[in-house]
């Protein structure tokens, strides 16, 4: 048992892909076997537009197959990192979270959050991974998101399980083809 | 005496502003003091974007106040880092070039590059650093750099030194507003 701990941006994309990619062994890395992971906590800043993408990801684990694993919000007090002092709250925030054996990807967010991800990661003896979406896919699917900025109260429903108004869209959030890449 | 280490990508932001920042002390950190930086070395794919990119720097470093300084290419013969293997031959060309007390800047490139050039440096006892570059003004860059694409021979000549045809707009892709953090 390990827990998955992804940082979050302002788009979704990375976290689900990467926890049914681990889950069911088909990434790349040396002995890639399914990982057994019964928590996935999502590193994330308080900026608006990452808080809305938090609430996709809760629903996109409720409405499209992600049931029977523990969805943990982490918000580090931070609107974005731009100084010395917001790296530090991040990465100690990342840090107090990781144990020995743990997966961290850093697709998400922003690069020095990705940064002091990987750098907590490995202090603490976790692997280390990243999920790559082609970019025509990721052009696509940020394009369903602005449509679904306007559906926050659907989304948040969605989120508690409610998916039938907007599952449709809701699933096509995830990337078919996103290649989940062990580095450690 | 150290050595400015900089990943680069598709745009040459960054790598000049922390050459400055970084050797006139104006930069956010303890005990910021002006950095006695000989040599710059910037590390990159052999992507044809990229290549453009290193071309710009070099101009930039020809025309704009960069002189002194010796700037070296260090290309890593991949397009991008699309694999385990991908990430173990970038960071391990990184890695090799990078000695204690050097100054690794994670600005430019993919995050998977930051992520390997980060580590690298911490693995070395270096520096760690990265420059923000403000939305607004890395847009109006990006656009410049457009209308450039076209006047390829001119920044090659431009990076060696004949600056007289574009200099104006070779250094209006310096930002103004960067500021320099440095994490390590």
């Amino acid at each position: 048992m390990a827990k998955l701990i992804a940082t979050l941006g302002t788009s979704p994309g990375g976290v689900f892909e990467t926890y049914v990619n681990l889950t069911s062994g088909n990434y790349e890395g040396e002995n890639a076997v399914p990982a057994d992971i019964t928590e996935v906590y999502v590193i994330r800043t308080t900026d608006k537009s990452v808080e809305f993408a938090w609430k996709l990801v809760k629903a996109i684990f409720a409405c499209c197959k992600g049931e029977g694993v523990n969805l943990a919000d982490i918000p580090i007090p931070i609107q974005d990192i731009n100084s010395t002092q917001d790296f530090k709250v991040f990465k100690s925030g990342v840090l107090s979270r990781i144990s020995v054996g743990d997966y961290v990807d850093f697709t998400g967010g922003r690069k020095a959050m990705g940064v002091a991800a990987a750098l907590s990661a490995r202090e603490r003896g976790a692997h280390v991974l990243t999920t790559i979406i082609p970019q025509g896919e990721y052009n696509r699917i940020s394009e369903e998101i602005k449509g679904l900025t306007s559906k926050e109260n659907l989304v948040e429903m969605a989120g508690k399980g409610n998916c039938s108004e907007v599952k449709d869209v809701i699933c096509r959030l995830v990337s078919k083809n996103a290649r989940t890449v062990l580095l450690y």
